[in-house]
């Protein structure tokens, strides 16, 4: 991996069009990682939404919920930059998947090293969309707490091996960790 | 517009302490454009505290919960600073007033570009107050997750068009977003 | 008091990991206030988490719920570093033994500029890791929206005193104040 960005932000915060400026000027081939799955219309609505930005920039998009870590090297070798969008919905697809009761922290933590680690061996560029979720009171919902405990773990740890973090409040994008060059 | 600064945060984060004391530093001659609707004692009670915190400080008071572009330039043109508190209270007005299936993203796009374009006119510095509400876990409620959304997409509009966005945290002023002079 | 940071950031954003960093490097000699309850699985699991991430790392640990105030300056004087984690568990715990309708934003500045007073008289430094709980919509349940109001005024409160603020976002520390040397 060149260079692996996390960007993260609230939802509504403008860090998803943000996270496709700094892919464009990154390179012209450029693979976009849709962790979304369309389970209603509101969701099916942003897909389309996000879509429809991408719509005409130039980007092949690769939809994977669950598996990110098969899908490196190979599948997105002749990409410059790889976006994956993003990170708290992957979160959410493995919780739905395995099963709430098989996934904790342990579990989580060894999920996201995986493709963290198949990432190494790929070329270009890796950016990653999250979510800060944890900013609110505490959920009274003990699934929506596990969730957002899972997503912290899982944003501490891209976080940690990233060159660059990017924080994102009102489509204002500020640079909290830097690359060291 | 001489100057828009975007100030924005958590409840109780001290954002709106800190528009007043930027406001101040700005100009003797300032409009205070309240957007709380008195609807209940817990709105009634802030919005007597906010007023107390700025009585004797020199502020004229207007009360606008919906029709902010009516009020520039004329009704404010004596006015150095324009201080608007707050962007959410707005958002949630004009939900309120219009019919929730009424106002979608495109609906509050154009309403809040009326009133940015309105604020050309004006000779002033205006400061916008908003809160970060999306940072989060989703929502259960579905009017609260469009809520949050239409506050995001006024803040992404305020925030592109402001010379200055400020994060405010426990009372700190973070500028996120800096005056290129 | 040499020194006082506040640390701040979302549930699991690694402030409380942030905190531990830097109180072992400013001293030797080092005491954990614990504010934390022990009234259900969930959160005695925290407890033993964090009790466990401070294993034989040389913390003596102190658990106090409310009377901070009561520990300065004699019962820790020894230390070189206290670190308070956290605030906001304090809140909940004034509210919980007070009685909610007896505290508000008058009761808990007071009880909070008690130990801040109090900590005066201790020559070491002291650290607060609290949450920012402001950051999502508004809570629907009116206790939570009376608690985040009040986390919000004493993280103010706090801020406002402290040398260095720290926001801790995805396991990065952003300092948002720092100490003019």
């Amino acid at each position: 991996m060149a260079e692996l960005i996390l960007i993260t932000g609230g939802a509504r915060s403008g860090k998803s069009s943000y996270a496709l400026e700094v892919s464009e000027k990154k390179s012209h081939s450029r693979i976009f990682i849709a962790t979304c799955p369309s389970i209603d219309q509101e969701m099916s609505d942003r897909v389309t939404r996000h879509r429809e930005e991408r719509q005409g920039r130039g980007w092949q998009t690769i939809e994977e919920e669950i598996e990110l870590a098969a899908l490196f090297p190979e599948k997105v070798q002749d990409a410059g930059v790889v976006l994956i969008d993003c990170v708290t919905l992957w979160v959410n697809n493995i919780l739905y998947n395995y099963g709430e009761e098989k996934v904790d922290d342990f579990v989580i933590k060894n999920l996201c090293l995986k493709w963290l680690l198949a990432m190494e061996n790929f070329p270009g560029t890796v950016i990653c969309v999250t979510n800060e979720v944890g900013l609110g009171v505490v959920p009274e919902n003990r699934l929506a707490r596990k969730y957002r405990d899972l997503v912290g773990t899982c944003n501490q740890l891209i976080g940690r091996k990233a060159d660059e973090v990017v924080l994102v409040s009102c489509g204002v994008p500020l640079k909290i960790k830097k690359k060291r060059s």
